[in-house]
């Protein structure tokens, strides 16, 4: 786990991917990827001797961390037996995998359509929702990301979805709670429910209750902000949707397997969806995987009709033996457990402790090991520290923040006026503390950007 | 590479399958899952002591066959390694990764985005056509498969786009050339060349060149009937793209890595697409992988501008490093150029001598390990031997035709009124002879059903 340098050798990896490796959501020519020699646990390391700890989980989803020695045998071994094979068969690993998430997901929601990440889960879902149904229109929030096919981007709220959005998606955007920057001019959690209730409910009979197949939410939204919503909210949709018969479908991509402290989100607030979509977690990335937990009655609809949709890897071995491994580690080691207590006993205290010092820190949202720093100019109006989707020098503060953060040594995650502490769910009390003090450091930054 | 008869663990794997998997373009309680217990090169065994000759490479993606040792070591070193890493660095798997492929593809296809399978790359090439160009619409064909996902179905010209097709996708389809069943009562093929290319042009003239972001082709056809284009027709196709400045997409998630006996199908016809789309064979899906080969120009619309599109497992370094070993395997054990020679020499031969002898056999196309048998109750009229999207009785057969594949030890590739001969490319004679024969036992029973 000790880096060891070698400058020419991560140039040869740097010089072929700017050649020929075309990045994610990024402009090509203004790009600096660093390139990663290893990684273990909670930290990963470049070919200069540079260490960091990873405080974002890759994009949110290496939850049991880099190359757990478990799941990476239970990988090589599966390689060795069957490492793919195709989705209209009965396969073991795939079997089993199905099984062990049926097994921890809410409810009845007992039947497990496979695919390769999250996007792809969404647009199944979706799929579900509008045949179960036989409606056209699809409820999602503003503060939301759902992933970046076609179906996934135009349900997005955030300004991934500009680009893609023909505006003939059949997906109509309201506004979740937010108590810290309530579209409802509320002042109480209470309020905040009950008026995003009604903002709902207002929306559905002007758009049309029986045009309505599905209202999908991230149960805590993740990358829009780690935004628990307040008691009664979900249970509240629940309702709503069973009154017009719509699905009600979670996205816990990013929240689910153990990233809130629980197996999935939905278990804090004992809702069951008609829908789940899950991926990250579930493997932790370590092979791509993504998949959709669908309830008994949306399965009862393709029964006796074949469901319309699907994909070569659907449920691909290598990558539910890895799921299977990972759900077990995360059983035995009792990860889940672990990252509900990291979370009430160093991130949640260090991070309102780090708060209360710095003024740059607005408010402090999280459980588990899924926090936001949400950042502002000032404590009284709240106003961002820098503009919604800004770039360049509008978003200079967050740019020196993040910068500061990897010169002490931690990879942050950064997102608009946000930092979000995500390390992996086995992070331990000390690695959380070593992040804390980095943010200690690089929120001082921050802090010289308050009125 | 005997199979060990297991049938109690067959029946626990299949009994979970039944309570928790939910399959892929199937009526759940119809279908009845075969467990499959193993798999080597062209072959894979149940758990009941029953060996397949697998003709379909699992869903025409297992181009090196099952379990290659070399493509396995590779997999279990990259998992001991490094199994996973964010999208937004580099790595030195992805960097080879995508070295490898730049230097195969045609022209200056360069710059490769990875996705993890074939429904994503198609989503991203279309993002990429569309903002490339300004332009709303797309033209594809309607004897096509290009995924699952919203985009990708809606281009999709078979029935498994109608149930996900809202009418508002900005996709036109349109008919390709196809001189056996000519869309255009050709009676050869530079009248099919000739005509086909005058119905794009009127095609394109009615729906306005400056409103066609891309046209998208499979370079040849795989699912919809393996129909190899015209001598001219894809050159004509590129033409009239420069001429209207419409973005040039060639599908190759099933044609391309060896399945024709070349690199891609494109080398086949000497003709450079914008935008060249990959999967399945990249790595013969040993992890998911697929993405988009990306020319030089479309590349520099977001050097300077983000693109607007992307995925968490980007460049997966596990997929990465299963499709570095597989081009490599495939170089080394010169995979491609056996393909072409098996075709050449004994499937080819091998499937017109059991159609002189079959009358339901009213074509053989193909080339490399990419073979279509036509099948028809009429060798005049040419009428298929089941209609268009048969199902049940009307389908009966072709499901006859299957059966009698399967208890002859061949697992057949059939859709529609077809049979496709798509073993993996590194094929033995001899496993080939084997399939033939199997075909040939088969076809009397379709022969049955000729008038
Ligand atoms: C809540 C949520 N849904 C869907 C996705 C899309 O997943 P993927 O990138 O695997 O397609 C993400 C990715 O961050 C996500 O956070
Ligand atoms: C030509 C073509 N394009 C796209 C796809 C979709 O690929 P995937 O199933 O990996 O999403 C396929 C799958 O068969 C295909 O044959």
């Amino acid at each position: 786990m000790t880096p060891h340098p070698d400058p020419r050798a991560g140039a040869a990896v740097k010089a072929a991917d700017r050649a020929h490796v075309f990045h994610s959501w990024s402009a090509q020519g203004l790009i600096d990827p660093l390139a990663v020699a290893g990684a273990e646990g909670s930290y990963f390391w470049d070919y200069d001797g540079n260490r960091y700890l990873d405080f974002t989980s890759g994009l949110v989803y290496t939850n049991i961390g880099y190359q757990h020695p478990k799941v990476v045998a239970a990988i090589q071994e599966q390689a060795g037996k069957l490492t793919t094979f195709a989705p209209a068969f009965a396969v073991e690993a795939r079997s089993e995998a199905a099984r062990l998430i049926a097994e921890r997901t809410p409810g009845d929601l007992d039947k497990i359509f496979f695919t390769n990440g999250g996007a792809e889960a969404v647009e199944n879902a979706i799929r579900m929702a509008r045949l179960h149904t036989g409606r056209p229109k699809v409820l999602s929030t503003y503060r939301s990301y759902h992933g970046g096919t076609a179906t996934a981007v135009n349900l997005t709220g955030d300004p991934r979805r500009w680009a893609s959005d023909n505006g003939t998606s059949g997906v109509v955007h309201f506004w979740g709670p937010f108590l810290y920057r309530s579209p409802f001019y509320s002042e109480t959690e209470q309020q905040e429910c009950e008026r995003a209730l009604q903002h709902l409910e207002d929306t559905i009979a002007f758009e049309g209750p029986a045009t309505i197949a599905a209202i999908i939410l991230e149960t805590i939204p993740g990358t829009a902000g780690i935004m628990t919503p307040p008691p009664g909210y979900l249970a509240g949709v629940r309702e709503i949707c069973d009154r017009y018969g719509i699905v009600f479908v979670l996205d816990e991509v990013m929240a689910g397997f153990g990233r809130t402290g629980a197996w999935f989100a939905a278990d804090h607030f004992g809702v069951v969806p008609d829908l789940l979509t899950f991926a990250k977690g579930v493997n932790s990335g370590y092979v791509p995987l993504g998949g959709v937990a669908i309830s008994g009655a949306v399965a009862a609809t393709f029964e006796n009709r074949p469901y319309p949709g699907g994909l070569t890897y659907s449920g691909h071995p290598l990558a539910c033996a890895a799921a299977v491994a990972t759900i077990n580690v995360m059983a035995q080691e009792k990860v889940v457990e672990h990252a509900a207590h990291i979370g009430e006993t160093v991130l949640g205290p260090g991070l309102r402790e780090l708060a209360e010092r710095h003024p740059s820190v607005g408010e402090v949202r999280g459980t588990g090991v899924f926090w936001a720093l949400d950042l502002v100019k000032d404590r009284e109006t709240r106003e961002p520290l820098v503009p919604y989707n800004a770039s360049g020098a509008a978003n200079a503060p967050m740019a020196a923040f993040a910068a500061a953060c990897k010169k002490n040594g931690l990879w942050p995650f950064v997102n608009m006026n946000r930092t979000h502490a995500v390390p992996p769910c086995n992070v331990t009390e000390a690695e959380a503390k070593e992040g804390l003090a980095a943010l200690d450091v690089a929120l001082s930054l921050a802090d010289e950007h308050t009125v």
